[in-house]
């Protein structure tokens, strides 16, 4: 597996299970400059970030990701899809989703994320 | 709305009517060093990724977009995220699918797909 397959599905079972864990402590993943885009809404910078993903309507929630393909991209950065199924609080019946994140490293080496968006695969 | 967001807009537009239309045609929208990973199968550079569009197996194929979300990226790029459904040959049953791109201009200020994943949302 080559070197960016490796830091991507690393990273995509650390942000899955932070999420499902304490979404809150997703702050860490992103940095000022980070964009996120969940379900069209768009937030800019770790703050924002984490404000909207702590103020989603749910108090549970459980991912459970069925792919992950990603690819090398510009400036040494990392393209992922991702396509997978959640469950919030008690339901029984999971949703489909799809989320497509850019992983950037930082000056020390850490990888973050610049580019996140998530969209719910409905209808 | 901001450019990207036009640029984005257009560019789906202009994909999937020419996939649709006569999609050996794509190789407009691909340079040497673009990378396409559908259903989870690599491919890397224009005549590559145009010979696996081309033999898909299906006569005829639409698209309908159902959702685009687009963000600025590194290097001037953008990054977006489709989803939609499609209709192949004489089916009656539209499939889900999610596709992410990421959209960077030549030298010539010309748009082309840098990264390119596609996934149908199956399960």
């Amino acid at each position: 597996m080559a070197a960016f397959e490796v830091v991507a599905k690393q990273f995509v079972t650390h942000y899955y299970t932070t999420f499902d864990g304490d979404r809150k402590s997703l702050g860490a993943l992103y940095r000022d400059n980070s964009m996120l885009t969940f379900e069209s809404a768009q937030s800019l910078g770790t703050g924002s970030i984490v404000e909207k993903l702590a103020n989603l309507p749910f108090q549970k929630v459980q991912h459970q990701v069925t792919t992950i393909d990603a690819q090398p991209a510009a400036s040494n950065s990392i393209f992922i899809l991702v396509t997978g199924q959640l469950l919030v609080d008690d339901s029984e019946h999971p949703l489909g989703y799809s989320q497509a994140f850019q992983l950037t490293q930082d000056p020390a080496g850490s990888w973050f994320v610049q580019n996140d968006v998530f969209k719910l695969n409905l209808g």
